[in-house]
């Protein structure tokens, strides 16, 4: 692995959830291994529990962190080639990539879409443009498409809570009054289809995912029929992709405990943030469905597998 | 000791003087104790001594720190009840606490009062609720209507200068231009009060503190009055608790060379950040009556002294 | 070397350029250095590049770090003396100051100038009343007159690029739409004057630096005059001195691949950011000439040869 910009990077998704579970019980194994190296966490955009989550898996392997609210602490930083900046840009990700990654053995970038153009953001441009600019292995901490830290906490979850070789997951869409990325549905569809499971997603006419990210899965329109039987019912919004950016707020689609009913006792996922009683009803999100909190725990032990694997597949860092 | 929200949780308060003490004098002697162990320092509020101080103070013990200023870094986040989250929060602290404690070994918060709505303020119910929410021991890094890590350094300072065993201690109101918490002032009478101290209060009709922390203190109205062979003189502001949230700019109650020659040679303090000229005169804080600085450097020890306790009577963090 | 605010604090210029150089090629020769002691960097204005390599330069020499933004963290501090601060500053410098050196052994500062008050800025007011009122040595992150820890990269990347003893320096200026400090222009030349190289500075009419920076230099208005056989361009913008904090966009002073070639050959350097395409263009950047990262990276061992200075020669620390 010389980058973890998504998981095309990972070779064998079942072994990093193996990492992943066994530091979570072995938090220490690897505690000297980041010794004297030093990484880099650069938010174009705000994070709490992935920043959280990386600042405790880094400590657990000796490795330092510096962090970088780019424009908070530092100069607004221009993306585009060729143009003239005499605007409100001072500084060109052309030059800040390879200074950062000059500083650090490690770089680690959180970069929202902009929602509003469609191919800009599913070439992942950015992203790639920074990968393509750093010395060192660069992380995806979400990204305009994806957000695979947060489907390797996923798949963690779910191996902890089932048994079962295919447990029938369903990722449901829920309304939302902003607009937000398609990046974790994305992610949690491409982990959890290369880990061979079984998915549905549902979501209603308009809101369906690129094809690119569902191939393989099955897709419905009606919750209540996606919901029988389910194990784990998966919950995110996420704006448009035909209309590319587009919302809704239908409250029709907001999990409530009554739909958990119907379901196989479903286990309760969510990434959060989560607005309560517009996404997830309180009772739902309060009742013994719920695995969110252990959901967000299990960020910390699958960053570590992630770094811990970095640092020993690039031993010339 | 399970948190650190209040004196309340304190069995013996000379005893956690004592400890501050002797860390300040030998800060090393448990540089192993926070290891492999992490504290999130969770700002609601900004703050300057606090952060640095914990910062340092985690440092000594070899514990590791994360920073987070919740609204810049995070989301903004959702405190009441049951509500539709369709507005601008976008996490509920019922979510976020329970993973932030399973990020970390101790979590400390900085939570400012409303000042609008006292019932709320005086019943803590953010402080409770996080620490309900938490699994992690939960320290107060200034509160609604306390600031205990403050207090603790006023005691160790008090100590420091006045081999008396019971100094005359004055609290002075003193004018503001904004309208401030009540904090500084009960926790500080609530902390001289358990250890025993003599302590008055003085401050113009309308800004009494509650009485819950004035209970066996002598409470007076005329500053001139109450100076008068006083060994320490504590400064501070406070908005009104009956009239709640109302200030007061009333000139003659700064505090001034003049005044502070009528003193038993009294030691002057105040916790700073301090408008000058507004709150202290220059002369009285450029004085060799003012022992701020050393106050404000007493914060080390203090919380030094508060997380050594809780890692040492928290064992299977 | 008491504190490091400029090349005055510098016996020996060469010495530490080459401490610099060697700590490049051995960054952990005194990796247990900083053990129990803590850097504050405080920053009052915005930093990429000298955040970073401080960050990186303390980790390597095992100090431990707190960093402060001080308005976004902090309080807003009041720098005049003597006024009555009933406004928008919280904190008076007086009293930040001492505070902050008792909880830090070493204490590093960002201040930018006014740029519409010169004697204030040119009287280095703040910087200097900082260093008096601090306990601990004190480094300057970039102050209103210089940028020290920018201008020793400098030299350790001249020296890198050149075996040459005297190689021909043309400090350049170039256009810019915001008026900048002269900073990192002033210190340049102060830095590579006292290291007794060879240099030019060539700006418009009305740019001149101030002269206690040139003496010794030559002083220069054609550009393509003074690029004719230059080793190393050096370009920065700065606002006029003389009509102190004027700017202009001059677009015929921005350098370009064409002026590079009319060069022996030269290296391009910059203290980043820069602005594409208005101060340098793109062609010039990508190309071979520029060694602006290179510059930039060297800002590590920089940062760190002050630091092990300044920590082996204040024992006592």
């Amino acid at each position: 692995m010389n980058n973890f910009l998504s998981v095309k990077d990972v070779l064998d998704v079942e072994e990093l959830v193996q990492l992943a579970t066994r530091l979570k019980t072995n938090p220490h194994e690897f505690e000297q291994l980041g010794r004297r190296k030093m990484i880099g966490l650069i938010f174009f955009n705000p994070s709490l529990r992935t920043r959280m989550s990386m600042l405790r898996a880094a400590s657990l392997i000796g490795l330092d962190t510096m962090v970088l609210n780019i424009s908070d602490d530092g100069w607004k930083i221009e993306t585009r080639d060729g143009v003239v900046m005499d605007g409100d840009t001072a500084e060109h990700i052309d030059d800040a990539i390879p200074v950062m990654s000059s500083y650090c053995d490690l770089l680690a970038f959180r970069l929202f879409p902009t929602l509003t153009d469609r191919v800009l953001d599913y070439e992942e441009k950015l992203l790639l443009k920074i990968e393509a600019l750093s010395k060192v292995p660069v992380i995806n901490m979400e990204s305009a498409t994806v957000h695979p830290l947060q489907s390797l906490a996923d798949l963690v979850t779910i191996r902890e809570y089932s048994k079962l070789q295919k447990p029938k997951i369903v990722l449901s869409w829920a309304p939302h009054p902003r607009k937000l990325p398609q990046a974790v549905a994305n992610s949690f569809m491409e982990w959890t289809l290369k880990a061979g499971m079984d998915i549905t997603v549902v979501q209603p006419k308009g809101f369906e995912l690129h094809q690119q990210y569902t191939k393989g899965a099955e897709i419905m329109y009606d919750q209540k029929k996606a919901f029988e039987g389910a194990d784990f019912i998966y919950v995110k919004n996420w704006s448009s992709y035909s209309d590319y950016g587009k919302t809704s707020q239908d409250k029709e689609w907001m999990i409530t405990l009554e739909k958990l009913k119907e379901t196989n006792n479903a286990k309760l996922m969510h990434c959060l943030p989560v607005r309560r009683n517009v996404v997830i009803s309180d009772q739902a999100l309060d009742s013994p469905h719920s695995i969110v909190t252990d959901q967000a725990s299990n960020r910390v032990c699958s960053a570590q597998a992630v770094l811990t694997k970095l640092l020993q597949e690039n031993g010339s860092l």
